[in-house]
């Protein structure tokens, strides 16, 4: 399979300028830690890099059309951003379990969002993109989009080029395939490590197998990482294949207790699934390989009372 | 009286490189709002900068002897880590007030800690540094302080140089010093404006008097902005009658209100000090001029008890 390349990362770079924030690489003083905040993107969360890049690729004439997007959350805040900075009108699909803090944030940015049934999130979506001429900018199935996630990975080389461990969280597959390929290009000596939760494991168990392998959505909807429930596809795979050293997996607790350092020892809020990487350095420091460990936080959408809950918890 | 020259922040700006974060001016895409987020500094507040130039302006000699502060707390933390990048000994006096969460930091640094009764603070960091031949680097009192301080407006002018208001937090006036200075020479269109809580409003008292009023430690310990209870000094008195267009004072309502908005819009841990220059913001818009408004968050340093019942209070 021919997998997306670092001159497409830097293409994407120089296509998400402006769009995206330039996040600093954080260095914590209470451990030998970098985070990577993409957090503090506008929407709370990477994925505006993804998206922002694949609607910069189209023609005119499809881009005025306008786009159409599938998500659990972030994503259709990413879309509807790109699209609202682009002036283009987005539809957004989105499952009716989605949290209600993500889903008001899209229709704030001028989206127009369809709320359905899970398992038909994504056959609700071709449906109205076939129908309204619009095109589908998928959530990382899309090399448009990996490439996106990937300038993520740029940053990091760019700005600590002795990093050890990069830690980037798994389900899909974009930000990991993106991150991956920027570092195996960049930074050869450093490992790659995913990070799944323990309830939504089906990369781990793939990678094992060398094939993709199905888990059943009511399996993977047990985690309260919700960004983490999807699976990766034919494309992401191969990438995962190609750019990952190993996969670790986070219990519900440890990501828990990731939220909670993160907000008191790095002053950042993320979601269950942007501490996910996190609480691998956290839970699982021996598992890891040597070196300065750079962990990607991915995201900090979250519901008020979510939070509340999470930081009142000691743990 | 000689003020801080826009030469003297540049200068600051090349020492600080490296050892202070270059935050981002993060733009907000709920509110034409920009937050420059110095709670992202190693310690978690802007005071980082300030000790930092401070330190490095030193001669080798007195360097070497060591550093003295006292501080109730952001600026405790500051002058510890500082030091301990420099390789020499720090000796911090907090009150015995002080969150523990930032006694514990200062520890955790390296630093030693001597705590004493707040008005006490004062008398007995002078003595140590007498009995010890340490160098005092005092919170804002100081002109290499200042300076530092000022790389936050530095920063702020050259990410948005069309910005037409910088809130920025007022206590012993050495942030609001250094950034109004580098505002002013820099966008000189643009109005700067600080903001205090309504029960430690020395300064917007003071400064509508035209000299500094004296409150009382007692009245001044009220609001939970515990960042923000110091007054000014001389030199920094004259600084805040040159520099700022205005005072905003804030209730600790705002200030609790401001702190929620930071975390579930913005994502930031912010301290109620931190969060003060939103505060204004976020209740008092309408008394702003116009314009796009930047607000320094200018530290996220708290109990975990405070944050969560904070963030567990719906206002």
């Amino acid at each position: 399979m021919d997998l997306v390349s670092i001159e497409e990362i830097r293409d994407a770079a120089s296509r998400v300028k402006g769009a995206a924030v330039r996040t600093p690489l954080l260095e914590q003083s209470w451990a030998p830690l970098w985070l990577k905040p993409e957090s503090l993107q506008p929407i709370g969360a990477f994925k505006v890099r993804g998206a922002y890049n694949a609607i910069a690729a189209l023609n005119e004439d499809q881009r005025a059309r306008g786009v159409c997007a599938f998500s659990s959350g972030n994503h259709a805040q990413a879309v509807a951003y790109a699209a609202k900075r682009f002036g283009i009108p987005a539809t957004i699909i989105v499952p009716d379990v989605a949290p209600r803090a993500k889903v008001e944030a899209t229709k704030a940015l001028g989206a127009e969002v369809i709320e359905v049934p899970i398992d038909r999130q994504e056959s609700s979506a071709l449906a109205v993109a076939e129908e309204r001429a619009l095109t589908m900018i998928p959530p990382f199935d899309h090399r448009d989009v990996i490439a996106g996630q990937g300038t993520v990975g740029l940053e990091i080389a760019e700005d600590l080029p002795d990093a050890g461990v990069v830690l980037v969280p798994l389900s899909g597959g974009g930000l990991a395939s993106g991150v991956g390929t920027a570092i195996k290009a960049l930074l050869p000596g450093a490992k790659v490590i995913g990070v799944e939760p323990e309830l939504a494991a089906d990369t781990a168990e793939g990678l094992r197998a060398g094939r993709r392998i199905e888990w059943p959505m009511d399996l993977r909807a047990r985690t309260s990482a919700d960004g983490l429930r999807a699976q990766p596809s034919d494309l992401t795979f191969a990438h995962l294949q190609a750019v990952l050293d190993d996969v670790v997996t986070v219990s519900e607790e440890e990501i828990g207790e990731a939220v909670r350092t993160l907000a008191h020892r790095a002053r950042l809020i993320a979601e269950p699934s942007g501490a996910t990487a996190t609480a691998a350095y956290l839970s699982h420091r021996d598992a890891l390989p040597p070196g300065k460990v750079v962990s990607v936080v991915s995201g900090g959408n979250m519901d008020p009372a979510t939070l509340a809950a999470l930081l009142a918890d000691r743990g």
